[in-house]
């Protein structure tokens, strides 16, 4: 039987990332190329083709075994025209992406952003485990957020849906966010925001383990805020506490609207598992109807780096 | 050419609207009939065929001329099969709705919750005008939401997704809900709400017209308070600023994850008009992205009652 590949594709600032996928979202082969930004992004086109024409090569495989290509940028995208508004971190700007792709590789290019992508990978193969009603967090340098109801990326009516990170968690007196705003969920609950409130609150726990971290290296990450809390310091703790209830307070307030099956977290936060998770889970029971609550489950993404590249194939499946 | 018209039926704890609406969302005839909530609202179906065959005689139709039936209905509702697992309104307990009226009327039968419908409605032929990204949301004796994501209406997991009148506003020390939770949206924006916070200031404000209201009436209403506003009344004003910084920064907060294209607010609270419109639209400039804001537009809902059948027609008619 002849094969039948996806390719994903998962653009950043830094690597692209790459793989050929099956039908049944299982990775062939994975790989990464730079990206080169150099003459505002305009040859990153020419090196994804050239990446996947190598590729089969060195698998020994026809290029007719890949079906389409499924993609994912980060910036201002039309997710209809496959059409790049504005991506910062690559240079872009106006730049038809779809149709620059498809030129170059004689197959059919679907867009979306990054973090959409990411959220497909972890409904297809990932923690997501076929939801149809999900809501993917990233809790990283930032907060981004994919969200799919009935079985769709949500994308509003100019791309800006699920940008969870600007959730207004604090109305008034609320901490600058990169967006303008103050006051953001991703002033609290992204690991620089972490790391912000352990700074700030250093002068009222003097007995702090972080204290000490702090006055060595001028600088607490999120990963010292998690460790001194495992093992008892109040600082650490004080800090999840205050965490795990505006990101508790966010989750369940877009619960009671979106009624999701899962919620799942992801990005390097994540990581800190049930330390997290624990309190978070609380406080979204304290503040969700019940039977939204019942009907939702927490999980930690499980597709670690591989998910928008899975999700980009999933993207690919649909056309 | 044969006429095909869909039914439209809204079922409330007091009546039942009806309606024969064609296929553009013109409604051919309407009319009410009792809620006949004896026997645990058994009779209702036949109630509802019976109504269907009298008003088809009245317009000496012959009943092929109805496609399908779309139908509200208030309480807890599995929409695929049209089971009510309760509707306290009325008295159903696990009662196969669908089922009956299918049997009893010879047509398809479509059941989705009463501010669902509404949504659909205005969506359809009202405020919505078409678009497929909606955020309806009804300020009457409760506050009630309906989301249309992508032209279809959400549902969520297990029938909850636009409960946003449970939406929690004031995390700690909020006024107690209906729901059991404390602080709900409910409790803040719906007509009791406004009235309570009124009453509630009245001591501080002792030269307040709403004072001789109180006085006089011993209660105050949601339309006093607009009243005494507009004439310039601090407390009414008061009021008015509280309720639409809650509902700007909970819209807002919805809007960052929806990114709807419209927010149509109905029910009796949006007659104010511009006295809520004008500061609401500037909190919730205040706390949504800048995208967000410009892809939004607030209207006041048009349908007005004939929301629920316009709506229940638009949900026969996609079978």
């Amino acid at each position: 039987m002849k094969k039948n590949w996806y390719v994903g594709v998962d653009i950043g600032g830094t690597t692209i990332k790459m793989a050929f996928v099956t039908a049944k979202g299982e990775i062939v082969t994975k790989w990464e190329i730079p990206t080169n930004k150099i003459d505002e992004g305009k040859h990153i086109t020419s090196d994804i083709a050239q990446a996947i024409e190598e590729k089969c090569k060195e698998l020994g495989e026809e290029k007719d075994i890949l079906v389409s290509i499924g993609l994912g940028a980060p910036g201002f995208i039309n997710m209809e025209n496959g059409f790049i508004y504005q991506a910062v971190n690559i240079g872009w700007v106006d730049f038809p992406l779809k149709e620059q792709l498809e030129e170059k590789t004689g197959l059919t290019v679907t867009v979306d952003n990054d973090a959409n992508i990411a959220a497909l990978g972890e409904m297809w193969t990932g923690a997501g485990d076929g939801a149809k009603n999900l809501l993917c967090v990233t809790l990283g340098t930032g907060v981004g957020g994919g969200i799919i109801t009935n079985g769709q990326i949500l994308h509003g009516v100019n791309g800006m849906a699920g940008e969870i990170g600007h959730y207004t968690s604090v109305p008034e007196g609320g901490a600058a966010c990169n967006c303008g705003k103050t006051g953001c969920l991703e002033t609290i609950a992204s690991a620089t925001g972490i790391a912000r409130l352990a700074v700030e609150k250093l002068a009222d726990y003097p007995e702090s383990v972080l204290k000490a971290t702090y006055d060595q290296r001028a600088t607490i990450s999120s990963k010292d805020v998690f460790e001194a809390a495992e093992k008892g310091d109040k600082l650490g703790n004080k800090v999840i506490e205050e965490v795990s209830f505006h990101l508790g307070l966010a989750l369940a307030n877009l619960a009671i609207a979106l009624n999701p099956e899962k919620i799942v977290l992801g990005g390097g936060v994540s990581k800190a598992g049930s330390l997290l998770l624990g309190p978070l889970e609380e406080q979204f029971k304290r503040f969700a109807l019940a039977r939204v609550a019942e009907g939702c489950e927490f999980k930690i993404a499980t597709l670690g780096n591989d998910a928008g590249v899975i999700g980009g194939a999933w993207l690919a499946k649909q056309v």
